[in-house]
């Protein structure tokens, strides 16, 4: 990446004179036509069903009282064995998905559902399966313009002709030979198309990238940690969302011993959202490199951190970094949820988050202000609050991990009282609808050597449901301005799929072992389940085609949730500590993508 | 296999004394157990249904009054992705079915379908896979006393705690360094576990053999092609079907050229039938090697032929040769229905088979005489009847087939009017109801030699729909003691799953585009469709559970049918000329195994 130094200032340099806007500014922004495709209700246009990331749906065809009759309308094999992590999009009669690798994208006219209107394999680096820390999936693909864009594991970007599946453009956003791979779901702003990179194990330092919609051009990459260059801050302007105060100069290289910030991980593989009004995109950023913590002193900013970003330049407008100094893997790229709250008799434009540390957050989205933060799993104990003063949270300190130390029952493990399943809110009800897990580790730190393309890990890891008991997962209804929790559901594995809510009143979403769900939203209680083909991990969606509402989700099981059944491993401690945690998901269910399609009869 | 030789000269000579059993004797047999689960329709509990390969069951609860409202009740992913060509077994509360390579075989607890009871993943030669003619498709386990038998591609048979899942014994029963691949679903009569051989393109000589039931230990092994003692024939009793007489001495070694019956084919990878009256098992041998005929001068006895075979012995009591001298990959292996049959006024016990060469034959079970013989597909042209005297075809000159020279339109092509797709009777209607192939081929022998664990087939094939239309497949209504079709329902692609047909007077089977079809028996008209993950080449069954019929059936296309899109093949050549028919198919589905089991609400 050194080689790309000086375009960078340069790009630094045009970016500036953007970034004199004030980063509070109300612009008009967003794909106009993408944004109002997504306020239908009759299509499903974006990877989180809108800008807003709320994966609620208007659509109430299916409701409490019909959808115990629910039955599955149609199916169509991914052609892939491992997990399916994404979801389908449908605009208007075209419903597209993504495999996992090797990353064929399909599209499906809802009119010939007995037909493949087209499917895209791309040519794919070999090399890319072996350096995905945890299993080899995708989160989607995105649409705008009458264009499909496709990320694939090799980090390459693919714009398609949505009629033909005919290659428009290709970027190459990374390098597998670097560690660096691709999951994630593109976000298209106006004519950019935002992906992110993978490789926080493998000493990759994240970065967040805008091509161009229509040619493929690189526009803006913003690195996580770095110089200010390189992580596109203004320091006299781009807040910290901790102190309110700015950034100020080397904000990121100054949390860094010597050279360290050059591994420093803060990957950006999760989900983003984007407010049209504040023209500013929301996303977290990963675990800083190593997870051996004492091999990085420092608060390693800005891995662990949401950013808002201006749309346009790439620039910051704030930062908030949720654990500082990361010793657990506490990955921030967990999806940003965006919704107006009621803060003290004011309503607030906020942004809502639940963090793999096991905290939800709320903040104010103009400035990063932390508002709220609560335990949204009971057995978090690696910290026992977060100051809202200082934004910072009070560890625990026998829960701090430390270098050939073996630190046991830390809660929530490496994995996240929350992974990147993205949750649901209910604008009607004001409540998050999400998936989450229940599970704790023993954390023994190592020191670790770079090499390039190989694990940069630094630490043995062993996860086991919390409280020693046979619970993984929990559904639930979570008031984020409060912290109140008004359900929860147990699993017996890790709630890995993203809920989708309805004004039919009803919750969806699916199992590790293989359930597809439908939960009453008032109260937990099971209307509805299917047994899958396979355990699922993908995210229902909804549409209406014909005058009768569907529900498609991606089922096949896989991810890190389920790395020993996905990879054939078996010993605890592989898979960065997962495998143990569901060695009898094998008991339940099998791999195998398919897309499940229902309907009332 | 020249090791053995001395062995089988003493198992014969051991045989002799049962072979003193005339032929035809009446004897009880059977496992009696298993022929009785066989008979309650709740189950299923042979891979064909019962001894009889009937595919026909009596419940009724699904019909043609309420079909239209099936629906999936549940599914399971096989855990591969290529051809699923089997189906499951349903044994009192549980279900059994195996997948394609690598033969996972799985038990569900019908009571409990949330969990998979057991799974057995068989440590399994990864050489198989390469010398696999036509995908690496499995045609079911089989059970008994207790038993799940099972065969492996790389020829192994195990024996399986039906509860546990333990492995009990392992049988080798071949070499795939020699191109010996197993894909047949064993039959089990009495204490006796029957398995065949595939390898017919790899100049395999192939056996049927039979293992104890209890022990694994082989108990007798028949040849299709060479000396008297291998194809276990008493010269002065086993009749040759086509003549009435017995076949006398050396009838296959004197049907070929020098040594070339090592290399003879004759394999025996299809459907076996039981008459447990007359102890006879009863099945098909494969094509002989190579495909060029002129290589092989000479009926080339005793492939292309229906065996009829004491069970406790294995001694022919006939053999009827169907394609003598085959010069177009008539591979003869289809299955057996037996069935009683009204032929001038008198009932006689009869066997019909629809043979890959497009003819029904209808004979005496008890003899091998031949009672009828009829074209089942309209476009058969290489042969322009059977003579019902003489019991040969009357092949057409013009579509003999010669090295070197490009035989055109030859039909049907090498897949056959019909391959293995098994058919169902119905006993009430006397009819036969059976998914067909409408194809055609150009065929140009070459000469080939012989190299150990190398294809030896000496032709370069190209197939096509029949009438250079876009009609692939029929399933058909046929009455095979007159020749007459009932009814044909035309398909875009091979009809390529076996039908069942039910006292609910419904059709069940599968399309290789992935509709999972119940056509009205009477009439053949659709009456429900379900668009499944991937085509269907597997064969539905029936069975009841907690008072409820179900239906089920392995989605997951492949096999030779869709070779190209299980292999990725794009020549039409390629394949064994296959890759060409059904170059479209990749338009309409995916690879992908799936147990989907249908059920009214």
């Amino acid at each position: 990446m050194k080689g790309t130094r000086g375009l960078w200032f340069f790009i630094l340099a045009v970016c500036a004179s953007f970034a004199m806007t004030p980063p509070f500014a109300f612009a008009q922004g967003g794909n106009a036509s993408l944004e109002s495709t997504s306020q239908d209700p009759n299509q499903w246009a974006m990877p989180l069903g809108n800008y807003s990331g709320n994966r609620h749906s208007k659509l109430n065809q299916i409701n409490t009282g019909n959808v115990s009759k629910l039955q599955v309308a149609w199916t169509m094999s991914t052609g892939t064995l491992r997990g399916q992590e994404g979801q389908p999009l449908v605009v208007g009669d075209m419903l597209y998905f993504e495999s996992s690798y090797p990353n064929y994208v399909y599209a499906v006219d809802l009119n010939h559902i007995e037909k493949i209107a087209w499917k895209f394999a791309p040519d794919i680096d070999k090399l890319a399966p072996s350096v995905a820390c945890c299993d080899v999936v995708n989160r989607g693909v995105a649409y705008a313009n009458g264009k499909i864009l496709v990320t694939t594991l090799d980090t390459k970007v693919y714009a398609l002709d949505a009629k033909t599946g005919k290659v428009l453009w290709t970027a190459v956003n990374g390098d597998p030979k670097l560690g660096q791979t691709t999951t994630d779901a593109p976000l298209i702003v106006k004519d950019k198309v935002i992906v992110g990179i993978s490789g926080g194990e493998y000493g990759v330092r994240g970065y967040l990238t805008a091509y161009d919609l229509n040619t493929g051009k690189q526009v803006w990459r913003a690195y996580s940690v770095g110089s200010d260059a390189d992580i596109l801050v203004d320091p006299a302007k781009t807040i910290d969302g901790a102190t309110q105060q700015p950034v100020g100069a080397n904000s990121s290289l100054k949390t860094w011993q010597g050279d360290d910030w050059k591994l420093g991980g803060g990957t950006t593989w999760g989900w983003y959202s984007y407010d049209p009004q504040l023209n500013l995109i929301y996303y977290g950023s990963g675990n800083p490199g190593t997870w051996n913590p004492d091999q990085r002193p420092g608060d390693n900013k800005w891995s662990t951190t949401i950013f808002a970003r201006n749309a346009d330049t790439g620039v910051a407008a704030w930062a908030y970094q949720m654990t500082p100094h990361d010793a657990w893997d506490y990955d921030g790229i967990n999806e940003m949820v965006l919704e107006d709250s009621q803060i003290g008799g004011s309503t607030v434009p906020t942004l809502a988050h639940f963090d793999r540390n096991g905290y939800s957050y709320l903040l104010d989205r103009r400035s990063g202000k932390l508002l709220n933060a609560s335990k949204f799993d009971p057995s978090v104990n690696w910290a026992n609050s977060v100051d809202l003063k200082t934004g910072r949270p009070n560890v625990d300190p026998a829960k701090m991990t430390k270098s050939d130390v073996n630190v046991k029952n830390i809660c929530p493990a490496a994995m996240g009282a929350k992974n990147m399943q993205p949750m649901s809110y209910d604008p009607r009800t004001k409540l998050i609808y999400a998936g989450t897990n229940h599970i704790c580790m023993d954390y023994q730190a190592f020191s670790v050597k770079y090499k390039s393309g190989f694990p940069y890990v630094g630490a043995i890891v062993n996860m086991f449901p919390a409280d020693n008991g046979d619970v993984r997962g929990r559904v639930i209804a979570f008031d984020a301005t409060t912290g109140q929790t008004k359900w929860a559901n147990n699993d017996t594995f890790q709630a890995y799929s993203g809920p989708l809510t309805t004004d039919g009143n009803i919750v969806f979403y699916g199992t590790l072992d293989g359930w597809f769900r439908a939960l009453d939203e008032s109260n937990g209680k099971l209307l509805y389940q299917f047994k899958a083909p396979s355990g699922i991990i993908g995210n229902p969606i909804t549409y209406m085609h014909g005058g009768k509402q569907y529900v498609a989700v991606l089922t096949g099981v896989g991810g890190w949730a389920a790395i020993g059944l996905a990879e054939g491993l078996t010993k605890g401690t592989e898979g960065l500590g997962a495998v143990g945690l569901t060695r009898s998901l094998a008991d339940y269910t099998n791999l195998g993508g398919t897309l499940v399609v229902f309907t009332l009869p």
